[in-house]
């Protein structure tokens, strides 16, 4: 253990450094695209590394939104009308993927921008990301604001989950890695997973054993 | 886009099923051990896979804790002291993280039950782990409970890091692939990382270059 950053250390950040740095401490995070559609019926896309897991039953998923950055219009979207997508990003699309965090006008469609493929299941209002691979349909449940940093916390609750066949095991695992699912490192780095091992399920004075290797 | 899983299907599962499924749709995951320390003066070491970034200033991390799991000790001592530390879980202490979450009896120490061991610095209340290599002193800043699930948000306000020399870049971006941190999926999955490459910062009508390469 080499090297302790202060407070005051980290303070004296410029904000660029300060920003990729804090965003690098979390660990890895999740890369989806939220797609929304506004009142105006433009389709939008953004970027979003902070969706995490709130609860299995009800099914429940999270974000943090920062209201009066690139994602405002998402923002709306989904408090004007309550239903969103979470679409995984993969490798072949995580640079159209990245570039959805551009600034965009209102008015202009990421899906045009960055060259991925609009697409609607099942009468949902929200748009689909047609090459994502695990795709969840979303009805936003509950947004409050986070009186800390005047962030927002979105939660919704999964309605309907799209996804390739051969990816969800018979123990309910859904395998985001062989979907080519990435992962994000600080505010650009993305990474490609490999899997370690599957442990079985913890207890007290027994030793863990591999139950991925037994399925293989 | 072979299957859909609608609110019934997901409702029919068994709940071990449903858990994994569940858990497994919001992407990548972190890795983190939560060390604290009760005010009977025995550590806690508790493995959580949602923590998130919160905010880059001030530098505000969150996670999600439920109450009445294996981690109220956790929570109960955050709550009791205030103090907590962030460590990282690297792919050598994979097995040892995830032994963490077995149910162990308040007066059991994580740290001698799994064979991790406690460190202390900078005057810090709250132990680290040695092992990881990149832990943060935090304090407790905002909980809430969240009314939709009586699950707990815990943000703290991160006061220090410690890092090994060589993963910080001079852009701030800390290289926590190299630092062998490892992303979880679903309830038991450990994942080491590969860079598919970092971007540049995105903006309407300009590609995106890769700043990894440029760098390496």
């Amino acid at each position: 253990m080499n090297h302790c950053f202060d407070r005051q250390a980290i303070a004296q950040m410029n904000k660029f450094q300060r920003a990729n740095f804090i965003n690098s401490l979390s660990g890895f995070k999740s890369a989806n695209l939220i797609g929304s559609k506004g009142t105006n019926g433009v389709p939008n896309l953004a970027l979003i590394s902070s969706v995490f897991h709130v609860g299995a039953n009800p099914p429940l998923i999270g974000m943090i939104m920062r209201p009066h950055t690139v994602v405002r219009d998402t923002l709306q979207n989904i408090k004007d009308t309550g239903y969103y997508t979470i679409n995984h990003v993969h490798a072949d699309i995580a640079a159209h993927a990245h570039q959805c965090s551009a600034r965009y006008t209102p008015e202009q469609n990421e899906f045009i921008e960055t060259g991925l493929s609009e697409q609607y299941s099942g009468g949902f209002a929200a748009p689909f990301v047609a090459e994502s691979r695990v795709k969840l349909a979303v009805e936003v449940r509950e947004i409050q604001v986070l009186q800390i940093n005047q962030t927002e916390l979105v939660i919704g609750e999964i309605m309907s989950v799209l996804t390739e066949n051969g990816y969800v095991n018979s123990d309910g695992y859904v395998d985001i890695e062989m979907a080519g699912s990435v992962a994000v490192s600080g505010l650009d780095s993305y990474h490609r997973a490999q899997r370690i091992d599957r442990f079985s399920y913890a207890q007290p004075d027994t030793s863990l054993t591999s139950i991925w290797k037994a399925q293989s």
